[in-house]
C-alpha cells in the first residue's frame, strides 16, 4: 500500500467550496488504495489577519506568543477538513504539530524541525485513517507551541513524507506545475514535466515562488519524490526529483526576484581587507548578500556594490554607516528600483555560450545590465525594475521557444 | 506569596479596550506582591463563530474534531492577553490546556476534568511569571484536544485554585457580584457580600447565571475561596464559602429559569409501578426531571406532570409516546409558556413560616401557582412565564427588602 502525503496551501482551503475540493482530491486518493497524510496551511488571510490584531494590541509580542497565536490558524482549517471528509463518509483524524510528533528547536517564528516522533502517525493509519496535519507548526522540547516560518507548511509536508518514507509528496498550488518562467508575466512560459532538485532550488532562490527552498532542500536530502500539481485541475504536475531525464531544454527557467536591494559602497581606500570587513559586518547582522560587484574606482579608491533583500536594506545600510570610521567610504547608496532575472538550467554547465546568448538577447531588447552573478547551474543579471518583465519574455523567447 | 486565580468570560476580553482592562486587573493584582495565573474564556461571539462555520460544513461532525477547532478560541484569547501584559512590561506566558496540564476524560464537548500536572505551572511561576491559561479545554491521554462543556472556563478556573492550592479564585463577570435576584428583572434587588456553597449551587440551579454549577460544586469539595467581581467596576464582590456569617437576611436569593418546559400525562391508569415506568424511561435518556406532581384524576386515573429543560422536551415526549402500549395515557401535554420563579436561602430551613409567605406574596400579586417543589434551602414555583418578572419583584419585596 502506498503512502502518499499531499500538501494544501491556504488558498486551496479559503472557503467552504474549496473545502470540499480539497475533500475530494483526498478521498480520491484514499479511495484508489492509498494511505494519505495531507498537510494544511491556514486558510486564506487568517494568520495576516491574526497578525494584524495582535499588532494591534503589542507591535512588539513576544514570538513566543506569536506562534502561540498563529498557530490556531492551521487548528482551524485541519480541523473544517476533517469534517469535510467525515462528511463524506471516509474515516478522518486531525493532528496538530504537537499530537503529529513535530519537534523543534526554541527558535519562534521561524523553528528548525528537529525531529519528528511518527508513532502517533503511524497509529492512525493501521487504523485505516486519512491523516490531517497542521502545517507550518510544531513543539519545542518545553511542549511550547512554534511555526517554522515562511514556506513552512511545504517543509511539514516535504518532513512528514521523508520520515514517513511516504512514496511521494504532492505539493498542491494554485499553478498546474513548474514553468520555465511565471505564467502571468511571460505568456511563452511552459510547463515543465520534470525538473532536478538543483534546479528548482536555484529557481526558487531566484523568485519563482512555487515552492519554498527550504522543503526543497530537505527533499533532496532525503531524497523524497516531490511532485507539484494543480488543486484546482486533474493533470499530471511537475516532477521535483534528483536526476532528471536528457530534455531538449538547455534552460529550465527564466525568473524574476523583485525582493532585491543594491548597495552601493562607493570611495572606499584600496587596501587589503576592506571587503572582508564589510561582509563580515553584514554576516554579523545575519544579512544574506547576493550579488557582489567590487570595481576600481578613481584616485586609489575602489566601490564594492552589493543586493540584499529588501527588509534588510536598512540594517544594511545602519550597520555599514555605523563603521563609517573604519571603512571611510565616500558615500553609501541604496537604489531599489532594480531587479533580478535569471536563467536556471543544469544544462548550462557544459555550455560556454549561454552567457554570450543570455546578454545578446538583452541588449536586442535594449536592456541595460547593471550587475551580473553566475553560479553552476544559473546565471543572474541586475537590471531596472521596469524592463523586468520585458528581460524575462525576451529571455523566454531565446532560450525556451527555439 | 499568596497565589490568586482570576477567571475572566469572553466578554470580557471581547476587543482591544477589554482585553486591557483585564491586564490592568491582573498586573495590579500582581504587583501588590502576588502570583496570578489568569484564565480566559474566547473572546466574545469566537466560539458561536466556529460553531456556525463548521455546521456549514458539516452539521454531524464528530465531537473530536468539533473540539479540535472550538480550542483555537481560547488560545487565541490567551495568547492575545499575554501580548497585552507583556506589552504593560510584566513577564508572563500563556499556557493552553495540555501545557497547563489539564487532563480530562475522552468525553469530548463535555469532557470531565481527571487531574492536574501542576509541574508546568509551577516552574513558570518560580521564574516570577503572570500565567494565562486557556479556559474550557483539556487533553485526554492520547493527547487529543477536550472542551469541558458549558461552565468549562469557571470549572477550569476553581480546578487550578484546588490543585495549586491557591488563597484565592476571583470569577470576574459583567455583574459586581451575586445578587438576591437578577437586577435588571429585579431593581430592588440588593448585592450579597456573602453566600454560601449550598446556596449559590440551589440559585444556579434556579437560573441565576452568575456561576455555573459544576464550578461551585468543586469549589465546595476541595473548599476553594472564591469571589464572584465585577471585572468593570473596582469593588468588593460576593464572597462564595462553605460557611457564611450569620445575617439578618433570611433568604440569599429569588431565581427565575425560563428554560424549563412542563410536560403532563394525563389520564393513566391508577395503578402501582406507574411512575416508576415513566421516570425510568425517562432515565434511560439522560432526561433530566425537575418538578414532579402527582395528582388523582378521574374515574380511577391519575396525572403526572414534571418539568424538564426545554431541549430535552421533544425527547422526553417521543420516549413516552413510544410506550404508549405499557402507559396507555389519554394525552401527553407539553407547555412551555410557564417558568419556574425560586427562593433560595438556608434560613429558611428552620423557618416554617417561609413556604406560606412565598405563597400569599403571589396570592397577593395575583399569581396562580402551577406546581411546587421544595429542598432544604430552596422552595420553586411553576407559574405563567408572562408572570415570572412580576413574581421575582413580589418576592424580592416581600423577602428581601423587609
Amino acid at each position: 500500500m502506498r503512502l502518499i502525503v499531499q500538501k494544501f496551501g491556504g488558498t486551496s482551503v479559503k472557503d467552504k467550496e474549496r473545502i470540499f475540493n480539497v475533500a475530494n482530491i483526498i478521498t480520491n486518493t484514499y479511495k484508489n488504495g492509498n494511505n494519505v497524510i495531507a498537510v494544511v496551511s491556514a486558510q486564506g488571510d487568517t494568520t495576516d489577519d491574526l497578525i494584524e490584531k495582535a499588532n494591534d494590541i503589542n507591535p512588539h509580542a513576544s514570538k513566543r506568543e506569536m506562534d502561540m497565536l498563529l498557530n490556531t490558524g492551521e487548528q482551524i482549517s485541519a480541523s473544517l477538513l476533517a469534517m469535510a471528509i467525515e462528511s463524506l463518509g471516509y474515516p478522518v483524524i486531525s493532528l496538530n504539530g504537537h499530537q503529529a510528533g513535530f519537534y523543534t528547536d526554541s527558535n519562534y517564528s521561524k523553528a528548525r524541525i528537529k525531529k519528528i516522533d511518527t508513532e502517533r502517525m503511524e497509529r492512525e493509519l493501521d487504523k485505516k485513517r486519512i491523516i490531517i496535519v497542521t502545517g507550518f507548526q510544531g513543539v519545542n522540547r518545553y511542549d511550547d507551541v512554534t511555526t517554522l516560518g515562511r514556506g513552512g507548511s511545504d517543509t511539514s509536508a516535504v518532513a512528514i513524507a521523508a520520515a514517513m518514507k511516504a512514496d511521494l509528496c504532492q505539493i498542491y498550488t494554485d499553478v498546474d506545475g513548474v514553468y520555465t518562467a511565471d505564467p502571468r508575466l511571460v505568456p511563452s512560459a511552459k510547463k515543465l514535466d520534470e525538473i532536478s532538485f538543483d534546479e528548482m532550488l536555484e529557481l526558487a532562490s531566484c523568485g519563482a515562488q512555487v515552492l519554498h527552498n527550504r522543503s526543497v532542500e530537505m527533499a533532496k536530502k532525503y531524497n523524497v519524490n516531490l511532485e507539484v500539481c494543480s488543486s484546482l485541475e486533474h493533470k499530471p504536475g511537475t516532477k521535483v526529483k534528483e536526476v532528471t531525464k536528457m530534455e531538449k531544454l538547455l534552460i529550465k527557467g527564466v525568473a524574476k526576484d523583485d525582493d532585491v536591494v543594491r548597495i552601493a559602497v562607493v570611495g572606499l581606500p584600496d587596501k587589503p581587507g576592506i571587503a572582508y570587513k564589510i561582509f563580515s559586518l553584514l554576516a554579523s547582522k545575519k544579512i544574506n548578500v547576493d550579488i557582489i560587484l567590487q570595481s576600481i574606482g578613481r584616485d586609489g579608491t575602489k566601490d564594492i556594490s552589493f543586493t540584499v533583500p529588501r527588509d534588510s536594506a536598512e540594517m544594511a545600510k545602519e550597520v555599514l554607516e555605523s563603521a563609517r570610521d573604519i571603512l571611510r567610504p565616500n558615500k553609501i547608496e541604496i537604489a531599489d528600483n532594480v531587479t533580478k532575472v535569471s536563467i536556471v538550467g543544469a544544462g548550462m554547465q557544459s555550455n560556454p555560450g549561454v552567457a554570450a546568448k543570455m546578454f545578446e538577447a538583452l541588449y536586442e531588447a535594449n536592456i541595460n545590465i547593471k550587475m551580473i552573478s553566475t553560479s553552476e547551474i544559473k546565471i543572474s543579471v541586475l537590471i531596472d525594475r521596469d524592463q523586468g518583465v520585458k528581460a524575462m519574455n525576451a529571455l523566454s523567447e531565446a532560450f525556451i521557444n527555439n
